[in-house]
């Protein structure tokens, strides 16, 4: 795996460490509930740092492989796995790489974790924060209007902000898993400290961007900004969030609209939440079709994670702030 | 208004009353649900057509305004509406087109529907139609399970395919228009007969790009594929779409997946769904700040829509359109 | 003809008559050595400015157009003219607009020109100046380590910087259009006062991007920075520009570079010379061949230019301008 | 060293052995002409390609640096050398790479290379050859008229195509070297049996890509097409090229156009020249500053070319086949 990062501002002190412990944060092998394939992602910079300041130019890194077992994937050759790309895949390109997935596999989204690393450091000079969450596993969710403990995320197995939950969560997953089964789930982002004016009307608003970068993520499947589809049930006149000027800051009172008006930051918390999918392969016996068009039974023998939320964790912070850099940086040619 | 279609085939027929016809769909004054402003959106195009036929290069066209009332407007000069993106626009910009709300206003939709009916144009010719129609307004909602019956969206005010709601759905925006409110709700988009493998992985993919598209759209909050949020909720033996191989065509049998696995469009039906927000701009007296920072109480006066999702459909299945035809024409590239 | 101008930052007065006038030293019908069509070339700006002010939204323009007499292409619709696009156009897209070349007209550098003007004035508020001239007409060059008198450059039919050469050129167009033929020519264009630091390493260097919007104005055929072609006769100890400290500015105390080193202004004038070919349209009787492939006689009746590069002058100065002015607000996100 | 190719088409079979080659073309050490640092540039691809295919995703490929000698630039940390990137580079970026130049080294270019390796095997799918030769060296030039034997190429040490003017090319770099000195040239570049229509109006034109992609080559200062700024000095009458019918084929007989018109290939061969500064790193000793600001005198005392124009022949072809190659695909969407 690979990347390069452009456009990151020269003059940047990076902190390798922060990036290799996000990238930590996603990888499996981590808890009972995640795969217990023990990948060793060491980000590897091979550009773009001279004695650890940015010099403008672009970032390049790779992550070797390490805890491979091809063996895992040559049941797979041969036969589409049902909710699976490797159909869909093989119909775009007319050939696929079976081994792992290829880049079909969730395994890609470490280097947009490494991307994101690099963009909270650029965002922490501006003050700008990003946080995500669990906020449900299948059925169990976060208590309503719970104020997020930030300092836990990353202390408990399923990355979110309320102990009890944690172990609930934990729990569904677990039971869930010894079914041979999987479940799914949500996250929750928020952007702290942002200032006001970031996005780019009418193609490049920030909830469109954001919308795109959740959605691209591997089993991601719904995407809403403040009360999101909640909010299609409220009037008018309960929806609006008022603007208030306290100590000589505009901001609205209530964040009903997730820190955006008309694509653009409104000086608020952005707030979102992004739904996925339970994951497709399972232990579970199912039919399919093999790529002789026949029609097979198929259950999945690899090492897989019952539950893709907790890893996704860090990917939706990270891509949250890969968007959120960009637009400020975009944001700098905006007046004269 | 006006706009520029640039990547259109040459040498297709394009037939502008239909063009004209869909434009229409959009406009205010159609019915006593949606403003009475009787606003006349001409479309002339100005370039890129000869003899009805697209010459391959870029079709230009304006719409000129028609029934402008400045007056209607004066008042929001030195105040920002709660919700509306007068205040991040004039944040963002320093400076701020009051008139009509300027390019924040949702009448710049009008472009995205000219060129959406230039896409389904192209897409006719593969056989690819986009339907949308709205699927709840406020608490009122399609009947679960429902065949929609696409021939009767555009013969009722509310823009939905069953008769039944669309009377409750209509009763419902009057009684919330007669109370100065606004309310919201949402709407269903599905593109059908789209070959599979459209969609570019990994920033590309059919979901992102469709995701990006719909919340660019004024007032959209939300948005999901196939079974979306509900699907965080299955279970992966549940939700995978066992694909079939039924007459030499290999495609899923369900659609939880709403018609993409890894991004890629998989031979089954596009589905999504839009979340809008109420309207801002409501009679309801309200509390809010002006250009001084001045706490000032507001109730516009203008003629407002009480309920976008009505005239927002042929928004979304026209970005749903250009979307897709993008997507088909990038994977003329895709093999050697 | 119109076209859409994106990214202008906020708050810029425009001087629309300034616009309107370089846009007028372009048009055809000036003098008794270009096109005798009389274009009128009002340009309409339909957005993006209020009170004369940008707002940061897109800048909207067409221009209408008047002397069209479309029986002087009526003899075109049906063969290929030597040297002209009218062939590649037809083969590229299958159809083309033969009146009035469509597309393929240099009428379409219009829209340059107006984009440049707005380019221009964005510049002025940075102490940046650009200005271009005819440095030669076939065989007749400017004199060498000629200073360029700026102030005559639109006082002279063939825009130039010395009026004796002017004259000169002059009859040496007025002969070629004598004779029924055409000749071609150079233009040189400088940019004072560009500060050090503007391009883009590795795919965005200034040169880069100043020849890719240079050889796409019609008819050019050589770009060169500097000293270009006669530079690859000099040696390192004489081309190298000696970079010294001059009141606390570093600038290269010569200029063979053209002000660029490594793609990036080094603070020197930014100075290239461009070379058109003569123009393809001509009275002479040249062999063609016609749509069905047969060979045929053709000599041009319509008004057309007997050399492009006096009126090309001010498209090349709008193309240098809009170059520099997209650089300078990309680096506005070079540092931190 | 290293990069990412993308939207190479899926299927295509990868002769991993002469993309190696090509890249060993351009690397130093190859003869007593060139710098004596023996780079070992082995090509390692790490994605992209699975049993030698193209799998129609990016193509990662990193170049490790074997033969650093960093003492070679401790003595640039402090100054600038004339005529190079050290200067504006930092002014750029307020840093700057000392070791090797960092990204300004002309050492980027075989990522270049590979990339354009990878274009040719794509190009020749479709029958379509790059070549490109040295043409002149300081005040050596090829003998006018002459029939260019591509089979010598790669068979003498300045690239060329002619054996007695390759020694003379020869000697005249050897005396240049001997006296600390360093020279330019130019190079030649013909891409055969490209289809008619390629090419991207109005602002992706084929000259304004070439020349875009050839200017961003270290050193390169001029771009000519065709016969370029000599075809400034003739009349139209005789530079139209006549459009002729043979066998079916319609193609200008001549070729002083360089192959495209309008932007767009004829059908003819494409021809270019790109011109080359000398190189600025020299062993004479001249003045400069240093970072204080401070006049020095400074002469280099690594291991440099005395010109660069043979190693850059490949980058020239395969910065051809790269902007070919893209165009070709970008075509595949222009027709219904």
């Amino acid at each position: 795996m690979g990347g390069v990062i452009d456009g990151l501002p020269s003059g940047l002190p990076i902190d390798l460490e922060a990036i290799q412990q996000l990238v930590d944060l996603r990888r499996p092998g981590q808890s009972t509930i995640t795969s217990p394939r023990n990948e060793r992602d060491r980000v590897e910079i091979l550009s773009g740092l001279m004695n650890g300041i940015t010099l403008g130019t672009p970032i390049g890194f790779i992550i070797r492989n390490q805890d491979q077992r091809s063996e895992d994937y040559d049941q797979l050759k041969d036969l589409y796995r049902p909710g699976h790309a490797d159909h869909t895949w093989e119909l775009k390109y007319g050939i696929r790489d079976h081994r792992g997935s290829g880049r079909a596999s969730a395994r890609e989204t470490v280097c947009r974790v490494v991307g994101g690393a690099f963009a909270m450091q650029l965002l922490k000079c501006y003050g700008v924060q990003v946080h995500a969450w669990t906020s449900s596993i299948g059925p169990v969710y976060l208590p309503d209007a719970l104020v997020p403990d930030l300092n836990i995320i990353y202390q408990n197995d399923v990355r979110t902000c309320h102990l009890p939950t944690a172990e609930a969560m934990r729990d569904f997953i677990e039971s869930i898993r010894n079914a041979g089964d999987s479940c799914g789930g949500s996250i929750t982002c928020v952007v702290n400290n942002l200032p006001a004016g970031i996005g780019e009307p009418v193609f490049g608003k920030l909830p469109a961007l954001l919308s795109s970068a959740m959605m691209g993520i591997n089993a991601a499947k719904a995407f809403e900004m403040g009360d999101g589809f909640d909010g299609t049930l409220m009037k008018g006149s309960e929806h609006n969030d008022v603007i208030q000027n306290k100590n000589g800051k505009t901001t609205p009172s209530t964040n009903h609209a997730g820190g955006t008006h008309g694509g653009i930051s409104n000086g608020n918390d952005i707030v979102f939440r992004v739904g996925f999918k339970p994951v497709s392969t399972i232990a579970v016996k199912q039919t399919t079709i093999n790529r002789a068009g026949e029609e097979i039974s198929f259950s999945a023998t690899g090492r897989h994670d019952p539950c893709v939320v907790p890893r996704a964790v860090p990917i939706v912070s990270s891509m949250a702030a890969l968007v959120v850099a960009d637009l400020m940086l975009k944001h700098r040619t905006t007046r004269l």
